[in-house]
């Protein structure tokens, strides 16, 4: 099956849909994991690819999805009734793509489902590194480590002797940035939601310091405990609280780099911060994505990130849910902090 | 009098003094005018100055030293019973310094009262250009020029061809924001909150397009107006419910400049915006202090700034209360915009 160009052949293809959108916290039951077919073939004369998924990646931001915007965000909305995306790793079944052939493996954006059409795979790479862990391409070598690599340097542009806060610090990205900002010669101090990630964070990545926000009773007071000299970077997550109490901490032109909120998707109205501190030391705010550093600057990410991991210098942990029942669960985990480590849903090994 | 390097003279000395800390809007009753006395002279080897002052600059931002702050501001916060401070334009009375002399003009921080003893005149410039008004230096020659030069183009960064959106635009920062944009080269739209404001936007200081935000039903939908292609840049001086529809219309790489939060700094808690729109667009949100943009950077803003009124490229507006006593009711008058243009208080005129 793997060789042909097109086939007639038709499988079972478990889906994950969302089935309604979503208010408050998600729960297993805004999602559905139905069971339909599809034909193994690709549309003649086009550059889709079909292919089968092996890990998909469970992302906090997929929350901002599963609400109707009036105005347009980033990414399109989910559609009730129709299947999730996110990024993944998969194997290529098909294709009508010259870059791809049956059985490459590649990692970038598909669906949340056994088998995947693709109809044009713009968003899809070659996997460089088989030494290492096909899932690490959902985390440390994927979207999550591009993310951390691209936001530290690019984006809060750290450098040597600084300090760095970094809020979720024991999450996907989190635990990139803290090692990343340690090769660099800051001082990296974390924030997590259980001793245990704690321990993860001062152990296993070198954070010099590290906290559980949920045993402080004063954000600020920790901050200033870790911080007496204040912080030159926050690498953002969270928002809210942990945001108003880091502002009151920052030295002057600090910077903040916004890569994600995971306190306030689920809230009807964010909490409110007080943004008059940027100006009285000159803080710097500023959002990115992911996808503006493409290209060229991806695949030197790729090269440096596998050094690293080949060098001992990066490790990462992941939080691995077996079979694609299992996603809705493991993305509704991610806002009970359940994960330890990157989520990822294995839907099949090869 | 004014030529002795001590003197034992005793004058009336009328100041503002804040009476109690303010909670929401500030009133006048929370300012006192006291008269008391000054001896007029400097301590013997100190670099003190004494100043009478002619004009008090009325600036938002004041309201925010009004109340006492548990993590320290970037100025200090007024004290009851204690006289206010801000920049002000004063004649040297008597002076211990090398670099005054007694008949000189300066601009700088100085006191809410008639005459102030300046232990240290770090802060204070002398006027180089007397062919203008006096009081342009509590204004388009001041600290509010200043701050709409650094602002615009260090901190924005703004461009040819640019499309640039001020809030607050005919005060004192605003008005000039938008005449350095469109001698930019930039499309310019301001917001004010009344008609005869707007009118001014339009027909004094050359905005392309401006709106009363007190008229628009749906802020949103005002700047998609005006804005049809989005907004590059963001010059902030109101924060709240303007800067949420700013962010939904910011363009890919927007900047915001925040100069100041003016529908904040009577609340207990600021209103909630959402911060993680940041991160689609790539917003970078900076605040600033014009105080970072010193010695030969402020030097070369008040040569460009005076050639351009000069050849009326810049024109600026004034609403001036007379004598010391309408300070409290000048100041607080700001936040219900009762000033047209930069709010100054001539205390005397020479």
């Amino acid at each position: 099956m793997a060789a042909a160009v097109a086939g007639e052949e038709e499988v079972t293809n478990r889906q994950v849909i969302l089935k309604r959108y979503v208010t408050g916290c998600p729960t297993v039951e805004d999602m559905e994991v139905v069971t339909g077919t599809l034909r193994l073939a690709v549309p003649p004369g086009s550059p889709a690819v079909l292919v089968k998924n092996l890990y998909l990646s469970c992302d906090p931001y997929m929350r901002t999805r599963m609400t109707k915007h009036a105005v347009p965000s980033f990414v399109p909305d989910y559609v009730p009734g129709k299947v999730l995306d996110n990024c993944g790793v998969s194997k290529v079944v098909l294709s009508g793509h010259p870059d791809f052939k049956p059985g490459d493996l590649l990692w970038g954006v598909t669906g949340w489902e056994e088998y995947t059409l693709i109809p044009n795979p713009v968003f899809c790479h070659m996997i460089n590194h088989r030494e290492f862990p096909l899932s690490y391409y959902t985390g440390v070598l994927g979207v999550p480590g591009l993310t951390a690599y691209a936001g530290l340097f690019e984006v809060a542009k750290a450098k040597k002797g600084e300090h760095v806060f970094v809020s979720a610090a024991a999450g996907a990205v989190g635990q990139i940035v803290g090692q990343l900002a340690k090769l660099t010669g800051c001082y990296v101090v974390g924030s997590a939601g259980s001793d245990h990630k704690v321990n993860l964070l001062k152990a296993k990545f070198g954070f010099d310091d590290a906290f559980n926000y949920k045993k402080e009773l004063d954000l600020n007071a920790a901050l200033k405990r870790c911080f007496p000299h204040g912080i030159d970077v926050y690498f953002e997550n969270v928002g809210g609280a942990m945001l108003d109490a880091v502002l009151d901490n920052m030295r002057h032109r600090g910077r903040v780099a916004v890569c994600g909120q995971v306190s306030q998707y689920n809230l009807e109205r964010p909490d409110s911060v007080d943004l008059f501190r940027l100006v009285g030391k000159h803080i710097r705010m500023e959002g990115f994505l992911v996808s503006e550093y493409a290209g060229e600057y991806r695949r030197r990410f790729e090269e440096e990130m596998a050094r690293y991991l080949t060098e001992g210098k990066v490790v990462c942990v992941e939080d691995v849910a077996e079979g694609i029942e299992a996603a809705p669960a493991a993305l509704v985990g991610l806002f009970a902090g359940r994960n330890v480590g990157k989520q990822v849903v294995v839907v099949a090994r090869e």
